[in-house]
């Protein structure tokens, strides 16, 4: 049985520790956070000089704490790693063995994940660290890739497009069924099949709408109704974006 | 049994002729489109003056067709009903009974969908034709919702945020990872994860990522990635409109 430290105390480090106790490889033996928060029966401590033994210490904390802490791991030669999409693994040179756990999925507080699905972005500064890596990821995942910190770097940034950002446009079109009294409801069935979409094609090939067509009377209708210039903005350049992709013309 | 002309050529008329072949209620007895295309056996004419008589005449064209082709129906008072999610129900005022079936989904050629969730916004300018639409509605779909012409043209702008421009989120997720040799499938997870969801809170309990957390360093290092000025003043405008939304510091 391989043992694991889990360093953090928010979303990440809670997920990550329900998805390693359906593990039989591997045993989070103690979880570190300031708040002293834990999962199920995991003993915690919030003091780093109380650290146990293990195998692996993973940080699930804030990118900017990854190397301070990682500093103040005390025991000799552990592997340590990180969960941070754009932090390299260089933060970790404190120590010897180091390695990167990415895992590719957005965690929210109250919402249960097929962990089995995630996509673990893989790192080690040696081949058998790497190995060890692939190993305890697949005993809880089936998607695991070997992604360097360079490429990590841009995954995540694919990721704020893809999830933050069009989570933010969700809610713009929230708040206008909002300010309308219609029910968001009516909206799902469009957000869910939008996603399903490109499973089955690439983006560019499953555009449809106004800016897609040219459809520059609709657009200009469209501008009219938004009374916020922001929201205006965000129209504007997303609809111009559309035409240069689709080689039409700009609103 | 109800009869039914489509006009139309596109998606759009391909797909409500293909819903509509599994309704016990209505009969499809004719299409109409320049190209004479058609869905499975049924007649197709390309001549306006060929149309056939029927209950209901349905429009599928774009939306600038919508009048013309309208006043073009020659029969004696059918129910003339378009199709289109920003115009008027008064486009069809040369009809004396007109009305509404806006189906509010994402259309692609190649795509089966499950029509019998598709929501469907209906109006009409009298009472006993907004029940016919709900009848006939309800043979091929449990989602409907009585809709004005004013509420309509809100959520087509709506849907343009949560559809159109969300897919192009994912065109430029899609190109950053085409850019970096990183296979698009790693994202795919992630893309469903954030549509499921909004079926679960509002996207703003739901948001997460550099800007909700104020994470100007994170920021800073994607801006500088983005080589492109048009892509950057996205990140930029999405960014900042998430800090606004949750309080945060713009970029």
């Amino acid at each position: 049985m391989i043992t694991m430290v889990i360093l953090g105390g928010g979303n990440v480090a809670q997920h990550i520790a329900k998805a390693f106790a359906t593990s039989t490889e591997v045993q989070v033996v103690q979880m570190y956070n300031r708040k002293g928060v834990s999962f199920q029966s995991i003993p915690v401590t919030q003091n780093l000089s109380d650290l146990v033994e293990a195998d692996i210490y993973l940080l699930a904390v804030s990118d900017d704490a990854i190397e301070d802490i990682a500093h103040q791991i005390p025991h000799a030669q552990p592997l340590v790693v990180h969960t941070s999409g754009s932090v390299s693994i260089e933060a970790l040179s404190s120590h010897k063995r180091r390695g990167v756990m990415y895992p590719l999925q957005t965690f929210s507080k109250d919402r249960s994940l097929d962990y089995s699905t995630i996509p673990w972005c893989l790192e080690a500064n040696n081949n058998s660290d790497y190995q060890l890596l692939e190993y305890i990821t697949k005993s809880i995942s089936t998607s695991f890739y070997s992604i360097d910190s360079e490429k990590r770097k841009k995954l995540h940034l694919a990721a704020v497009f893809v999830c933050n950002f069009v989570n933010h446009l969700y809610q713009m079109g929230y708040e206008i069924t909002e300010e309308n009294d219609i029910p968001f409801d009516i909206l799902q069935p469009l957000i869910q099949e939008t996603a399903a979409k490109v499973t089955q094609g690439t983006p560019r090939e499953m555009q449809t709408g106004p800016a897609k067509r040219n459809d520059q009377k609709t657009m200009q209708k469209h501008l009219e109704m938004l009374a916020l210039p922001e929201k205006k903005e965000i129209y504007q350049i997303l609809s111009n974006a559309i035409a240069q992709t689709h080689g039409r013309k700009e609103l």
